[in-house]
């Protein structure tokens, strides 16, 4: 694997969890590939979770691990060309990147969407600088328009816990086996455990977010076929079809979470695409859409989901985001494990 | 050894200090010990000690060590429950915590009193809320009312200096054993070795400063059986009585550092104990407080100790500081002891 | 080597060649030396290539790497003496240099020239306070007058082009040997390939820019006996003789650049050698000095170097240093080499 972007850079996603789950369980089983290699982090802005999970990660796997905060004690990058840089940027990207890619054998890239230009942010035009002119593999570590680490830890997680349910009502169905073995409630059951419904849910917030999350989210939700996705936002909040690839939105919250088993909280930004002009802007206030007791209530005893961090108040309610059925936590944790397993393909593709 | 906070979590002093010279004599000895184990720094304030000797520990223990500055290049944290998280604080301590504790072994953290709520602080807030919700060991590397790591090594350095001078003395005394093995000089002179007197004494400084030093001082040797600690201040900075456990005051600085073999010298700002509403004031500015050679003059050839960084000037002239009895260096290099015994414990409790 | 500042630091140069080839085969040959030692990266500035570079090298060499960025996480530190330090500046530095001493086993230290103070900055007051109070081999990441590593990296640069390039045309030599072996054509060519010109020119900038750079590049050219140095600049930016032993000085640029093999671009403020008031200004914004492809045009298919990073439009165009003989990559690469032997070197000394 020489890029992780998108979902297809995984390859088939059942190998891919499985190894997940075969990381999991011995994190260090793979520690001999990562030796003498050097991973470099890339930060171009703030992170916690990638940039713990990640040199984690790394170390399991081996590695060393250089973290450059390319904002703080280091050089500001300038990314056009043809530009007198007589300013606040005292070196060139077409320099800084293949002098970086000198110093390490795999990069990690975080650059956020600036917001106001869409197409320089959809074209992926930072972390593309980097695919293109380090000649070292990049994976994202949430950029302009995607975060597939985060994604696919999402996809771990769920599956984690669609099967731990699934095995549950297996030994629950199992006492019941000669009475209940030929009813259709079993029928039911099995339906409702092979095909999980996932709501991804717009939620109000106090600044303008980028769409790499719920982009990445879709995509991957979309790509594993026995997931029911659904996406419910204001109006305006639509995502870029590349990403959802036809998954159903409901506009009217409440219904979307009717059944839902997995609830996906996160907010966006306008990503313009019905109207251009609007890309980044905060299109939509309304605090009815924070996610609270009321609206778990009508889910099918969902899990509440958020990639953190997370705004409380804003996103959702304390009672939720601490209750029984929030997931968050063993979901960041799993950033542990998503990132190892891409780290791991990286590795063997050297 | 689950908390390093207090000098009760170390338990036996004794067993505590001969740890710390096996490890001084082979620094490396426990290496197989933290074999694929993660210690995880988070710094909510400045730090230059305890930043590399922390380190220095770990990676003497063979650790892995990520190092997480909150407020430069993570996300700033809301600590409060109940609050719409609008402002400039993205994510809530209850989320973060865990999730740090989800990819590292040990936790170190340091976060300083605030000096605005003194029950807010004596709380010790931050520090027991990664205790209690990160399911990780975890370790003081200042908080905000206590230093242990400085107080071990402290600890540490004034047993090494007092033996070593026990040594000559004694050496010193063989010469002389037949003709003065029964006189009262002997005595007096063995009666000073078992027991030196260390005396805290309050320093003038330009800024209000925490009390977390003097109060982890003020504890461990107190909890040192074999030390005479006086602490001399100016009327209204009485430490808080649960870390000086009835050590004995003395008002007049000079009279309190009259025959020390150890002097002490920091700066705190008013602990309030005596009137809450002077907490983390300045009250007294007198120069006549520093450290200069007259104050030494009256002490037994006493060692001049501190935990630093050191205000020169204020705290202590550069006479005194830079003299053949300042002791500063070897007490920090003590710090990489220190904390490599607190770590050890803490592998091997894992 | 306890110290790594000079061209002389280094010893033979030949020796130190072969040493850097050595490694580039076999980066991770030494990598026992560096088991259980630590280096501890000091930046009081800015840094990319020696902030990655050096973390590079140190872990080939299988050394533990500590970052301390002065002013971004750590303490202000003082450097006079005699001060009432009641300003922003909490520590000392002949405190805060032994403590790092007692952490680690080797120390770089990265302080740029304030380029106020001539004397204090050509005295290299920081660097010489690390090398003698921290107790430890000191070496320069760049201080106020020197960049060795960046100089040594040159220097292996221009060998290998300069030793490929010979290689060919003695395989193209070798074709015409029967005709040409003792024409006249041939000693020139072989004079010409034994000595190659390398032209170092000041070109134009924004900023004030110290004098690092084009000092030890001087210096190390010089020493190495087979390099033909010509050195241009505008009248008023000649280098201090310390550096540049008696090197040849052309001021005008386009007969500097005539037939030169390398083009070492760099600008400088006013070094102060002819007018000290003048030191640290920007005497020169004439952009004729840019280099571009017309500049290019009159050397011998000359390569083109800079010590990055570089201030495209100013020092030199997107062109030149995009174009096909521009080294400034492998250039930087080799940071790692150096760093390495420099490395290698001070652990076998310890």
């Amino acid at each position: 694997m020489k890029t992780f972007i998108n979902v297809t850079d995984i390859g088939d996603l059942r190998q891919a969890l499985a190894e997940a789950q075969e990381i999991k369980q011995d994190r260090f089983k793979y520690q001999h590939l990562g030796r003498n290699k050097t991973l470099l982090m890339i930060f171009f802005n703030n992170s916690l979770r990638t940039r713990l999970s990640t040199q984690k990660a790394a170390m399991n796997l081996g590695m060393n691990v250089i973290v450059l905060d390319v904002n703080a004690g280091a050089w500001k990058l300038e990314t056009e060309r043809g530009v007198i840089m007589n300013g606040d940027k005292s070196e060139h990207l077409l320099e800084a990147i293949p002098v970086m890619g000198c110093y390490c054998d795999i990069i990690g890239v975080r650059s956020f969407a600036g917001l106001t230009d869409r197409e320089y942010d959809y074209a992926e035009t930072v972390l593309n600088q980097f695919i293109k002119y380090s000649g070292k593999p990049v994976f994202a570590m949430e950029t302009a328009t995607v975060h597939p680490l985060q994604a696919f830890a999402d996809l771990i997680t769920i599956e984690e816990y669609w099967h731990s349910q699934f095995t549950i009502h297996n030994s629950q169905l199992a006492a019941h086996k000669e009475v209940a073995a030929n009813n259709c409630e079993l029928s039911i059951v099995n339906c409702q455990l092979n095909r999980p419904k996932v709501v991804l849910t717009w939620a109000p917030h106090c600044r303008a977010l980028p769409q790499a999350v719920p982009n990445s989210f879709a995509q991957w939700m979309q790509a594993a076929e026995d997931v029911d996705l659904v996406i419910t936002h204001p109006q305006g909040y639509e995502l870029d079809p590349q990403f959802t690839q036809g998954a159903r939105v409901e506009y009217d919250q409440m219904k979307a979470l009717e059944g839902a088993d997995f609830v996906y909280a996160k907010n966006w930004s306008c990503p313009g695409v019905t109207r251009p002009e609007d890309y980044g802007k905060i299109l939509c206030e309304d605090m009815s859409w924070t996610i609270d007791e009321a609206h778990m209530a009508v889910t099918n005893n969902g899990k509440f989901m958020h990639c953190l961090p997370v705004r409380r108040g804003l996103i959702v309610t304390d009672e939720v985001i601490e209750g029984p059925n929030s997931i968050v936590i063993p979901e960041a944790a799993n950033r542990e494990i998503s990132c190892s397993v891409v780290l791991k393909r990286m590795l063997e593709a050297l």
